[in-house]
């Protein structure tokens, strides 16, 4: 009797995983059969059966005509029902603000970028950002009541669970407003809050760009660096989830101080910044590219230097491999640290000059990592390029809604992903809110 | 129907890790009421009941009196029959080796260390090992029939799965060499092989050092530095169990290589080799320290150095503040990756000199960390002192035995812990093999 009540009690426990299971399973096969189903996830035929039905019955999953026959019957296919459901993923930043709509299966289907918060007062940006949200939903004719939320992301330090950003973002008055729940007020959606980088690590998984049992860490690069791991699916949150800060590891100890605090930063020493100061001191390189005097946008002027190194311009070029070979570096101490399978270069800074980073962290990594006797690290380039953090933004939606794996501590808290703020920490189901 | 069966297999899958829970709940207690483990395992009181009665049963559990009434009757404590199990700890390097023997609660009842691997053949230290196992078991009264297995552990890369090293340990033949078959014939007790640094991780959450919940990091020094990160009771593991070569991350990219293949590497810039190095170059320090001219023994020398630190030589209290606050950067990296509450320091060549690391240490994470604004990062010397590592190794053992907490991988590896080689897989319960 006893063993039957506890039989029931994790049963409870665990259906709304065997749900995210078989729908994950559904996303990165795009196309699967029940009995392939069974195979992948250990579960039995019936319970397949039963939770199948009930994704279909809720419209996330449509049959999709036959599979080739094995000589039996042919096999009927499952595929999400990408137009089911959508969110919304907004990055916001200092240079540049990306908003993604994306459907169920990770797509996006409408997109605008507009110039980041700069100087302006929190409320002002955010309602700002809801009016782009309004129009963008319309343009794309996404009915609101499809829409799941707004997965909100930025840099780091934050306070996820209270929905603050712990840095003064872009001016003082950023610190400690409560980011999230003001714009859940502005744009009458859900918000949940994470790091950018994180995000963008998580989108890459989404949209299949990763083996899913692998290992992968995300370097991003914006105006700055930030980063993401993800262990066959799960994100790695640390203690309060500000992880994977790339951009502050140390790697010229007796270089410069960071505004940070410490010394020697990845960041100073090959960030946007600083290949931007190197370009104004090479004689004639900044007028030739044509960079702003004034400095306004941290990521057009780098661009601009990475796009001439790529077109063949040698100074240029001797800059951009310079800022590669201290991010192999940091890439090293990455997969020495985590024992990464993949490293994806995610963001706008690494879109224009992708291929030399790319290039140049590889071979750092072949050279240098310490346990390449046990297996190869391999760099690749974001599948979402410069949209990968507002992509995983909206990514981090829908995987917090359709496939709950939260990894419980002790004291009741969550390794694994919970909304901040605006979603109720138990609604982890679609369609069957009762369940 | 077949929700039952569900059901059931769910139980079936879960009941090794009930058991797990509240076995660990009990060893971090020392004494508990079965009320306190239903409120601390969230499990219904006659789930606790059952649980309790078959480690009882099992010999592994015994009642302790009782504790003070709230009211109502007293309640009858539980606490671990520590004489029930033991397992044996073996650390394994270049300069030392130390086997412990641990009971059911992490505390060690025997201890040998005599001198490393040095040159010797891989077949002649692993049966010197098993002779000094034998001998310690006889020495200590402890049956081998109590005596669970033999935790390996020592520096990486390792291929665990395999049961081989991957690097040219102390001589050549070590390299790929079947470590734990042969131990394992020799010992004659099931054997695992693990990292040095992640088995002081472990140690020091079993003997009760850390906050369960808490997300920690390990510095492991010995020869060289290594290193462990625990989240709430999970090791991370990473792809293949070679993480936090904390040694071997880049600290001065402009630095010299490393015979790692790296460049500016800890290990190089801060690392008992190189501070050796500095006091010979430092004139009459080593002649009055009595340094080895031969330099035979990294520890021991490095020892005598820290020492005199200790004890008011200005010179050799230079060197090993030099050394302290590149450990400091390189503990900078790990929080601003790791997002860690707690970092231990270990091993025998943190011993000597700990209150200078330590203080150095929380000086520059107080000063550098990224998020420091969300909690603060608190540095502290491990409770094991130099004999970290071999704890750590018994401590994991009795974990893998005792409190299996796998995170199952979509490809059905394991994220946790788990037996390499000679200990089955599947046999994760003590006393109650049907089960």
């Amino acid at each position: 009797m006893r063993a039957t009540a506890d039989g029931h009690q994790l049963e409870r426990l665990n259906r709304p995983k065997t749900r995210g299971v078989v729908l994950d399973l559904i996303r990165a096969a795009r196309t699967i059969s029940r009995v392939e189903l069974a195979a992948g996830s250990g579960l039995t035929a019936p319970t397949i059966t039963q939770v199948v039905r009930g994704l279909i019955d809720d419209g996330l999953v449509v049959e999709a005509g036959r599979g080739e026959s094995t000589g039996g019957k042919p096999r009927t296919l499952l595929q999400l029902n990408a137009a089911a459901r959508y969110s919304v993923g907004v990055q916001l930043e200092r240079y540049t603000s990306v908003i993604v709509i994306v459907d169920l299966a990770g797509r996006p289907v409408a997109r605008a970028s507009f110039p980041g918060a700069g100087q302006a007062a929190p409320d002002e940006t955010l309602r700002l950002v809801a009016e782009h949200v309004d129009t963008l939903l319309t343009t794309a004719g996404v009915a609101r009541s499809k829409v799941l939320g707004v997965g909100l992301v930025s840099h780091g330090p934050q306070d996820r669970v209270g929905g603050t950003l712990l840095a003064p973002q872009t001016a003082p008055g950023w610190h400690g407003y409560p980011v999230v729940r003001r714009l859940a007020e502005f744009v009458r959606l859900p918000v949940l809050l994470d790091n950018d980088a994180t995000a963008a690590a998580v989108g890459e998984f989404w949209i299949g760009g990763v083996d899913p049992a692998s290992t992968y860490g995300c370097i991003y690069l914006g105006g700055g660096f930030g980063g993401g791991v993800v262990v066959a699916g799960e994100v790695y949150r640390g203690s309060s989830s500000n992880t994977m800060e790339v951009g502050h590891i140390t790697v010229a100890a007796d270089g410069a101080e960071c505004p940070c605090g410490n010394r020697g930063c990845l960041e100073i020493v090959a960030g946007p910044w600083k290949v931007i100061s190197e370009a104004w001191a090479s004689p004639g390189l900044a007028a030739r590219l044509g960079l702003d005097r004034d400095g306004a946008d941290l990521i057009a002027d780098f661009a601009l230097i990475a796009g001439a190194a790529m077109t063949g311009d040698p100074t240029a070029r001797a800059l951009i491999e310079k800022s590669a070979r201290y991010v192999g570096y940091a890439a090293v101490t990455l997969t020495n640290l985590f024992d990464l399978d993949r490293i994806v270069l995610a963001g706008p800074s690494f879109t224009p000059a992708g291929s030399i980073y790319q290039s140049m962290v590889q071979a750092v990594l072949d050279r240098a990592t310490f346990a390449r006797a046990a297996h190869r690290v391999q760099v690749a380039l974001s599948a979402s390029g410069s949209d990968a953090a507002a992509v995983g933004g909206a990514a981090l939606v829908l995987r917090g809604e359709l496939t709950p794996r939260h990894l419980r501590r002790p004291d009741g808290g969550s390794l694994g992903y919970t909304y901040s703020g605006h979603l109720p920490a138990d609604r982890t189901t679609v369609g069957n809110r009762s369940a």
